[in-house]
């Protein structure tokens, strides 16, 4: 009968591609790269050295033998260690309302050129955002933009992961600088 | 004929269908925020202060400018840096046989408040439990529960995502705490 | 009619079917452990030792208080921090041509025997590799083989994560030793 080959061959069809989609997951095929949030926050670095304790976010606790604590160490400052805890804004001023802090560390690591690694959390407690999002990535400062992980977030950003693009807003001497963050995040919970 | 319509309809039904479900995915949703694991720990630190070594299971490493390796620095501590290797057991007694060693480092992050910045892994390789569990995130401690991100592991918990959360359980002075780590694992492979 | 209920099975067979892999992930399950990227590298640490400032490689930037930044301290190293900006190369050869650099920063943490803890990025940037892999996990260098997270990527590492498989393909005394670095990624993008 005509139907009855008809409904068998479309039962194989059905079955072949029920199962090619219900199989297990291969995971390195066919994502989509489209942000599934899209966040921009600047961060403010205010060093301490040694004049600005009142005023300073951060603070170099590591260095080289040929370094100390109180002054960025020669050599692109290889080797020395910050930790911090700026305000995060949602524009390039200073001093804006903060949303938010980022808290973690960086280090310097390059003795030819400036290079940092960073790790750190953009904390918030605010109406709009509750929760974290966590960075890791190298950072290599020369050039306009740079890429970091954002490897976890907890709260609003619960499981998240993405990419956090930095630039340098702006520079001032070893003791000031702005970093802008555009956050796209590409797994959301 | 009645019969060949309705194959037909649901020949459309079925495509529309498994189209959809077969289509790259967008991973911006749809998950499902159970656990595949939930573990409960606790992890117990000992902070050298100089008349400990014995027993010390932490050591203060970095340290700004304005304080010393030995003694926890004002400020709340800011920017001291200590490295640790923590033995971690199922109850809150430091005196349970160990199950695993959590090792990493934290730093305190803020000057007017207790916070600090964790990343770390448990390491386990008992009958129990192989593998690794890492771990980074911000630590405000005043607050009575913190969210970490698990940011990966290995062996047992290969590839493993997830949120910890973290409950100071005891602490005396600046020489002992004791953390107690409720892990949720969202991915597990 | 005959035909009619066997259309009527194959309609309910097919909504089981589809619904269950349409329905939301339930990420605890049925991952395909097959690397969707594998790749293998070395790298080679020199850690400046007061006399080879020209050669090194990383330096010791944090130590415990019985320790100094020039010499490893005591205890196997305990607390001893050091960041570290390392050549990668295809083959175990130091003077081959370098592929990138490792960079970030690793710690001893254990008094008994010798153990680390590294955080650190594999930067690329030739025609064969652009963009980055983040690295971090317990290290108990006295196992021949010992897993490590890959945490993230950026470039032609998108997103990626997966586990990297150290081990000490040879050490020199206090100032070289050279990893290999076997890693298997399990998302791709």
């Amino acid at each position: 009968m005509e139907i009855t080959r008809f409904v068998f061959s479309l039962l194989f069809l059905v079955m072949m591609t029920v199962g090619a989609s219900g199989s297990p997951k291969h995971w390195g095929r066919k994502r989509v790269r489209e942000p599934c949030k899209k966040l921009v926050f600047y961060y403010h670095d205010i060093l301490y050295n040694g004049h600005n304790s009142k005023n300073a976010t951060s603070a170099i606790v590591g260095a080289p033998a040929w370094g100390n604590r109180t002054i960025l160490a020669g050599q692109n400052h290889f080797g020395d260690l910050v930790v911090f805890d700026d305000p995060i804004t949602l524009d390039n001023n200073l001093h804006s309302a903060p949303v938010g802090r980022a808290q973690g560390f960086y280090m310097y690591d390059k003795k030819d050129i400036f290079t940092a690694w960073f790790a750190f959390s953009f904390v918030f407690n605010s109406t709009q955002h509750k929760g974290s999002i966590n960075f890791a990535g190298a950072d290599p400062m020369m050039n306009k933009t740079r890429d970091i992980s954002v490897i976890g977030g907890t709260g609003d950003f619960f499981m998240t992961r993405g990419v956090a693009t930095l630039s340098t807003d702006a520079i001032e001497g070893d003791v000031y600088f702005r970093l802008r963050v555009d956050i796209n995040l590409f797994e959301c919970w």
